[in-house]
C-alpha cells in the first residue's frame, strides 16, 4: 500500500521533489511506497518539465490540504501566506506535513507545531535549512546525548556567494551583488539574503531544535553585509581573518541571577579565524558547525540550495514520515520526530553580547591619536588586542583596531565618547571577530 | 518505565557512555528512560571514575547479555572476541545492541545481521566509524533520497595526526610515529592503524549503508602510510596537494557486460588537491565526505574517537532504539533503522581502478631519461599530466612525474617496463591522486 502524497507547489524544489519519486530505483527503497496523487499549482496547463497523469495537477491548493486520501502534505510554495493557512488547513485534516519554508517555520512554528501536537501528526522541516544538507535530523537525533554550547552557521548562500567573490576578486559589494543579480545568484530584490533576514530564520529554527525551546524570531539580531567593504576584507585579510556571514546561536553562562540559560542570537557579518573550518566554506556552500558536551565540535558541510540538494532533503522527511507510518501503530509523538517545546527560551539583548570587535577608523593625522583611542577604551573597560595605522586615505589617517573579548554595551558607549574626539573623522567599519 | 541497558565494558568509552546517562540533566529528555542496569567489566572491584550502586558491576558478561530485564546491550569491548559472541548472544536473547566496534561489524557483520533480523532486533553501529560524527544515520536516513555515487573519508585520527604532523615539521614517518606513541595518539602496535586496517574496516561498513549491500571485508584494498615520505609531502605541496590517508568507496559506471554496477574499495595514501574540502582537514579529526545524485556534495566534519565524542554517538543509538521501543508495538524493521541487505555488493579489482598516479623516480643523469619514461609511459596508454626534474638525490636526478587517469592494471604494466630501464635506479614513491 502506497502512501499519496500532496505537493504543493511545482517550482524547481518542488520539480526535483517529483523526479526523485517519479525514479525511485537505486534510491532508499522505502521510497517506493510514496506516491505522488496531486499537485497543486497555480497554472495546471502551464509546460512542466515533469509529466503526471490527468488530473494530477490542480489549481486548487485547499482541495489538495483537504484530500481525503493524501497522508503526507509538502509544502513547496514559500514565503507566509498562503503557505501558512495551506499548512494549518492540512494539519486541521489530520496531515502530516513536511515543507522548505523557513520563514513560515521561523514566524509561525510556535502556531503550527502547536496545531500539529494537538492532532497528532508531524511537520518536517529538514530542507528549510541548509539545503540539502542533514543538519535537522542530526539536531533532533545523532546528537542528542549532548548538551549543545552553540551552533554557528554559514547558512545563506547568496551572501556567501558575493563575499567569496569580494574576496577574490577585491571588489566592492556593490559591484559582485548586480553581477550575481544577472547570474541568477541573487534576486531581483535581494533584500532577504543581504540584509540577514533568510540567515535569522534559520537560526532561530537551528536554536530551537539545539536548545530545546521555542524563539521569537523578532529577538533575532540580523545585520547584513552591506556594509562590508573590499578594504575591510583585504585588512581582514592580513590580520588572519575571513569575512562571512555567520549565523550565530550560543548558550550563555548560566547568569546567578537567571533560573534559566539565556541564548545570543545574532546575524552579522564575522571576522573568522583563517583557521576556523567554517573559514573555508566557499561560493554558494553553506556550513553548519555544532559544539557540544561531549562530542566536542562537528560540522555539516553541504550545498546550501537548488533543486536537487532541496529535494533531496525534502524527500529525506517524506521517508521519515513513511518509517513512522510504517511502524507506529497509534499516533503518539515520536520522541525523536516530533517536537514538544512549550516555553520560549529567554535570549540576550545584543548589549549583553561578550565579543572580540574590529573596527576601522579615519582621524586627523596627528600625533597622539592612537594614544587618545586606547585612553578611551581603556575608560571603558576595552582593552586592545592590536592596533596598526594602515596608511593614508583621503588625506586621512586610518587605524584599523582589534579588540579583546568586551561586552558590546561597554563597547558601544566607548565608541560614543570616540566620535566626539575631534582628531575623528569617521568610523567606516564596525564588525565583529569570532 | 526506564528501558534497561546493559553495558559490556567500562574503558575510556564505557565510561563516556555512562557518565552521560547518569546526567541527563540539559539533554535529550528521552535520555532519562535509560537506566544502566548492569556493567560488565573485567575486575569489578577496581576503581572507577563512575560510581554505580552495588551489584551493577559484575565479570559475569554471559549474566548481562542473558539478563532478562535488560532490553539493549552496549558492547564496548571492542576486539572480534568475545565481542562477536557476546553480541550474537544478546541477539539470541531478544536484545538490542549498540556496538562501537567496527571490526567486528565489518568482519561478522553479515551473520551478525542475519542474526537480529531473525530475531527482530536492531544492531546500532554509529560509533563504529568517526567517532561522535554521525554519519551512520544520515546514511540510512536523511541521504536516502540519494543514489550514493561515493564516499570518501579520513576515518583514522593516528594516520591523520601522523600525516599533518608530517607536513608541518617537515619529518619523516618514523621519528612522528614514535612521538605520536609517546604522546598516547598512535597505540604501541600501531599496525591497525598505520596500515590502513582500521580505515578498511570502517569504509567497509560506510559502503554497506551507501551502497544498500552487503561487503566481503577482505576485497577491501588497503595500504598504509609508512612508505609515504618527508619529500614526497613536500613535493606534493609544490604540486598543490595535500597528502591523506582516504578511504574511499565508489560506485563504478556500470558495463554493459555486467548486470550490476561494481564498487570500488580501497585505503590508501593520497594526494588531495588543497582545494578539496577533505585536504584542510588536520590532526585527529575525520571527514566523510559524500558525493550522491541529487544532493551533490556533503561532507561531515568531527572529532573521530575519544571518550565524549564516542560515547556521544553511542547514546545517539541508545535514544534510536530507546525511541522504537517507545513508538513501535510490535518488532518489525524499522526502515530507517534496521538492516536488510542480503546480497554482497560486487568489487572491482584494484588493476580495474581507474585513477591518476604521482610517481618519484631515482635515474641516471643522462639526457633523454625523461623521453625514454614519457614514450615507455605511452606505449601502456599513460598519459602524463606533469613531469619534473626535482634536483638530484644521492648523485642521481629525481624526477616526479603525475599521470591523467589511467586504468590501474596498465600503469602497472608501464611500471613494470620502466622498471627495466638501465637508467632507472629505484622508484621510491607511488601514490594514488585523487
Amino acid at each position: 500500500m502506497a502512501f499519496k502524497v500532496g505537493l504543493l507547489g511545482l517550482g524547481t524544489v518542488g520539480t526535483g521533489t517529483a523526479q526523485i519519486l517519479l525514479d525511485p530505483a537505486g534510491r532508499h527503497p522505502l521510497l517506493k511506497e510514496l506516491e505522488i496523487h496531486r499537485v497543486g499549482v497555480r497554472s495546471p496547463d502551464k509546460p512542466r518539465a515533469v509529466q503526471f497523469p490527468e488530473g494530477v495537477l490542480t489549481a486548487d491548493l485547499e482541495a489538495i490540504v483537504s484530500d481525503r486520501e493524501i497522508e503526507i502534505v509538502v509544502e513547496l510554495i514559500g514565503g507566509l501566506e498562503p503557505a501558512r493557512s495551506l499548512i494549518l488547513q492540512a494539519i486541521a485534516h489530520g496531515k502530516h506535513v513536511v515543507t522548505a519554508n523557513k520563514a513560515v517555520i521561523a514566524r509561525h512554528g510556535a502556531e503550527i507545531f502547536t496545531a500539529a501536537n494537538e492532532k497528532g501528526v508531524y511537520v518536517m522541516l529538514e530542507a528549510s535549512v541548509g539545503g540539502g544538507i542533514p543538519v535537522i535530523q542530526p539536531l533532533k537525533q545523532s546528537l542528542g546525548a549532548n548538551r549543545i554550547q552553540s551552533v554557528t552557521g554559514i547558512v545563506n548562500g547568496t551572501t556567501n556567494y558575493i563575499l567569496t567573490r569580494m574576496q577574490r576578486e577585491g571588489a566592492d559589494f556593490g559591484e559582485v551583488l548586480a553581477d550575481a543579480q544577472q547570474l541568477g545568484y541573487a534576486e531581483a530584490d535581494p533584500t532577504a539574503d543581504v540584509d540577514g533576514l533568510d540567515a535569522a530564520d534559520k537560526i532561530a529554527i537551528l536554536a530551537s531544535l539545539a536548545f530545546g525551546g521555542r524563539i521569537d524570531r523578532d529577538r533575532v539580531y540580523a545585520e547584513g553585509i552591506r556594509k562590508v567593504s573590499a578594504a575591510d576584507i583585504s585588512y581582514a585579510e592580513k590580520l588572519g581573518f575571513t569575512i562571512k556571514l555567520l549565523a550565530i546561536a550560543k548558550r550563555e553562562r548560566q547568569n546567578p541571577e537567571h533560573s534559566e540559560d539565556r541564548l545570543q542570537l545574532r546575524v552579522h557579518p564575522t571576522l573568522v579565524p583563517k583557521t576556523h573550518p567554517l573559514a573555508s566554506i566557499d561560493g554558494v556552500y553553506n556550513a553548519i558547525f555544532i559544539e557540544g558536551d561531549p562530542i566536542g565540535q562537528v560540522m555539516f558541510y553541504g550545498p546550501g540550495a537548488g533543486a536537487g540538494p532541496t529535494a533531496s532533503a525534502v524527500v529525506a522527511d517524506l521517508l521519515n514520515v513513511a518509517a513512522v507510518l510504517k511502524t507506529e501503530t497509534e499516533p503518539i509523538p515520536h520522541p525523536l520526530i516530533g517536537c514538544s517545546h512549550q516555553h520560549y527560551c529567554s535570549i540576550a539583548s545584543m548589549e549583553e553580547v561578550v565579543t572580540r570587535f574590529y573596527v576601522r577608523l579615519l582621524t586627523e593625522d596627528q600625533p597622539g591619536v592612537i594614544g587618545q583611542l586606547g585612553t578611551c577604551f581603556g575608560n571603558h573597560g576595552v582593552s586592545l588586542e592590536s592596533v596598526v595605522q594602515t596608511g593614508m586615505r583621503d588625506r586621512l589617517a586610518e587605524i584599523v583596531l582589534v579588540t579583546h573579548d568586551v561586552r558590546e554595551g561597554n563597547f558601544n558607549s566607548a565608541l560614543a565618547d570616540i566620535q566626539t574626539m575631534s582628531a575623528i573623522s569617521t568610523i567606516p567599519s564596525l564588525l565583529r571577530v569570532l
